[in-house]
């Protein structure tokens, strides 16, 4: 590469710092996590360690060690000294001029941020709307890749129809998940939500979900639902890290159930609690 | 945000650079392109800036003056003053903490290179081998967004393999396109490659790959292939804007016609030339 530009700048190539020469920007070609904080305690790390190790082996992002970056997380979180913490960070396979083919030894760059949670009551207490959007996002949604912009095109979508979350609907008309979440419906006492397949996150906060389902009882369905069926549901939620599980009162303008954050919902934003304590 | 982490540095929130705080990195949220030059003059600048435009759109970046693109454009390639130049440029929805929704009034980042080509003269004139690889990209590749991590495990797959492309096979059975060309088959004078949809790229090279076969005296089929149907073909090539027309000599192993470089690829590689003088 001979020169480059950064906005109407031209810039000499041997000094464009390497964030500029990111092959996470070139091609998205990394893979994130979120975690967050309970009371100065971050909840979940080691799934969500195992879950980033995965994805960094399935792309063949090779000589990450695993309790280093366990030690960043832990060394950022205690510099920011929040209870109440989101903590992203991700890997890039590193940087170097552009070309899809890579050189197996590049120094993979490591990016972390803490940011402070708000609180949700409203979202918890009332409940959120959310709509349906095509599933455009790529064949491997088990990793968690930096390959988002379909999930950012519907989370928007959804944002201008005054929704929380877009729910994404595949080819085949079945619910995948949210854009950002873990989607879930309640059926005469029974907890709906799509299967694991390669389509779909293996979600943490759903894995959780799943156990505070069967601590108060309900009978577990791995299985897609269609738009009709979440809208029928006696009730709805979405499961995400940083809100764990957040009631659903509206699907695609249809108010489910009486409108309110249904009973067991609300048992299992009481019941998600003890794991995090 | 509170603070973040580069490597295993800690930077306060404020002291961090626009470009480690790019939706591009977090998201894949952007669009390129790749122009290149043929003694020292651009080629099909115009048709990359519509394309360009036309994903911009897509994604819904408002307010980039393509006028004001194609001046920065020509201002660094004089700079460079490369005759035969590869351009590569992008813009970003912009530098933000990150978070899927987006503010509308966010000032895209511009990024772009210069970089001189290499002389490909090896293979044209012996052609190159290729294979196959699941086609994984999300569902509109007619935008040409920074989502390419589908595109780098395919072409990479390819590298491994000894191949110079990945060409794409879909859920059905059918080839999409490369990882990063157009893909085309001659069959008893027949030049044949897959209908413009939204799983393909509406590929600039492509479109004067057209053009050249139509002069030669070639009929145009527009049909996805089968690798069965690609692997029986006569003559196979891809098209790339930084390589124009590349014959393919070895297809998932398989030899294709006399392994040699076939009659209407090597005539429609002289026409090409016609385009870009």
């Amino acid at each position: 590469m001979q020169i480059a530009m950064i906005d109407d700048k031209i810039v000499a190539a041997d000094k464009l710092g390497p964030a500029y020469l990111d092959r996470g920007t070139f091609f998205g070609d990394g893979v994130y996590e979120v975690v967050r904080s309970y009371n100065s305690k971050i909840f979940a790390l080691e799934e969500h360690l195992q879950r980033f190790s995965n994805s960094l082996s399935a792309i063949g992002i090779a000589g990450v060690d695993i309790d280093e970056i366990r030690k960043r997380v832990q060394k950022a979180f205690e510099a920011a000294d929040i209870p109440s913490a989101k903590i992203y960070f991700h890997i890039t396979r590193g940087s170097e001029p552009r070309n899809h083919t890579f050189n197996a030894s590049l120094k993979p760059n490591f990016f972390l941020t803490v940011t402070e949670l708000p609180d949700d009551t409203e979202e918890k207490t009332k409940g959120i709307a959310v709509s349906t959007h095509p599933d455009w996002r790529w064949k491997r949604c088990d990793i968690k890749s930096l390959n988002l912009l379909a999930n950012v095109l519907a989370r928007q979508d959804a944002s201008q129809k005054g929704c929380g979350e877009a729910i994404l609907v595949d080819e085949s008309g079945l619910i995948t998940e949210g854009a950002g979440s873990a989607f879930f419906a309640i059926l005469q006492q029974k907890l709906q939500t799509a299967h694991l397949e390669v389509n779909i996150l293996s979600s943490i906060t759903r894995k959780f979900a799943i156990s505070a389902a069967k601590n108060i009882g309900l009978e577990i369905v791995e299985k897609s639902l269609t738009p009709q069926q979440a809208t029928d549901a006696d009730e709805l939620f979405i499961a995400v890290t940083t809100k764990d599980i957040v009631p659903v009162v509206k699907f695609d303008g249809q108010i489910i159930g009486d409108g309110k954050p249904g009973r067991y919902t609300k048992l299992l934003i009481q019941e998600f609690l003890k794991f995090t304590g």
